[in-house]
């Protein structure tokens, strides 16, 4: 290794999520070497980041106003929320574009391991929005996993007394899967809840 | 999306090695929700890198000194020296830790497709060097791939007129591989190299 400066930030590089030693390594010579073209424009990129984006004081998405240009946009649907886990969520249904309600983005699920209880998510807020914005649909859209799931369960018994619809997103056979690779929780869900072929 | 910015941001990552559009989505939102652990250390880390990183002019090895550690270290074989392609193959080399002579980092290898000559390579420094310094043994480490062996046979032919002995790594089987899982051309370079058992 050539010193601590590069190893700094080989350190810093690799605990970026989803990269190892090796790719950082690999990241920092590609940054070094083209310094014009890759290192300068990615830092101005990431102080640009840092200092315009913030997060959206309504619904927790990311922007670089606040409310954020879902929240302040008046030909979406405002009667309908739409609960997702984190703003890579929120991208997803964007990106597909068949959802034109709001959101609200929880920061992540209730976490026994990690220490995350209903105070660290945007649950508390969510009762007065519905009853400020006569919220009619809460759509659920969190993951089938056992976090996602208490978390969903936690959050629909906080909606009961208020007069609102909460759904959830449907759990069966994804499109595209072969039944013969589904785990046995998705195949039984989806025997379970079969419906009638018209 | 959520505008410019963030787009920008995940553009400039998503052009860094090995990375696609998903894991720069994934990093730029992972920046941007740990801002005083993850984001701002980061950007330190790289101006710093950006600003006291320089390439030595003797080896072409990457440093915050010119000469590099390397080339100032009076401890190290002065009269031998690696021909490597890349500062990644020279850290290779400095992990393992066997190797205590001197390098010359060409920064490539000769590439018709990448248009990459004998000019821009660093080898014309090459022969000055060996001279001055009275080099014994130049050892090429380069890949052997087609370029990287044009390459060392182009620096081979030029040093034939002087005093210096050039030297090759070894081709054969790598210590673990399995006969039946090598390609053909290893194998029959194996057998062509084959040495008396002591």
């Amino acid at each position: 290794m050539s010193g601590v400066v590069i190893d700094k930030l080989i350190n810093e590089i690799s605990k970026l999520p989803g990269l190892g030693r090796k790719s950082a390594q690999r990241i920092a010579l590609y940054l070094l070497k083209n310094r014009e073209n890759g290192l300068v424009p990615f830092i101005k990129s990431i102080e640009e980041a840092n200092s315009k984006i913030i997060n959206c004081e309504i619904c927790g998405n990311i922007d670089t106003i606040s409310p954020c240009g879902i929240c302040q946009n008046p030909k979406r649907d405002q009667d309908k929320i739409c609960i997702v886990e984190d703003v890579s969520d929120l991208w997803v249904f964007e990106r597909i574009g068949f959802y034109r309600g709001m959101y609200l983005v929880l920061g992540g699920t209730l976490s026994a391991i990690d220490d995350i209880g209903i105070d660290e998510l945007n649950i508390n807020e969510l009762s007065k929005r519905i009853k400020k914005q006569n919220i009619k649909e809460v759509i659920l859209a969190l993951s089938t996993t056992t976090e996602g799931q208490t978390t969903s369960h936690v959050i629909a018994d906080k909606l009961e007394s208020l007069n609102v619809e909460v759904t959830r997103l449907a759990r069966g056979v994804p499109i595209g899967g072969e039944v013969h690779y589904l785990d046995e929780n998705t195949l039984s869900t989806a025997f379970e809840s079969r419906n009638k072929i018209n």
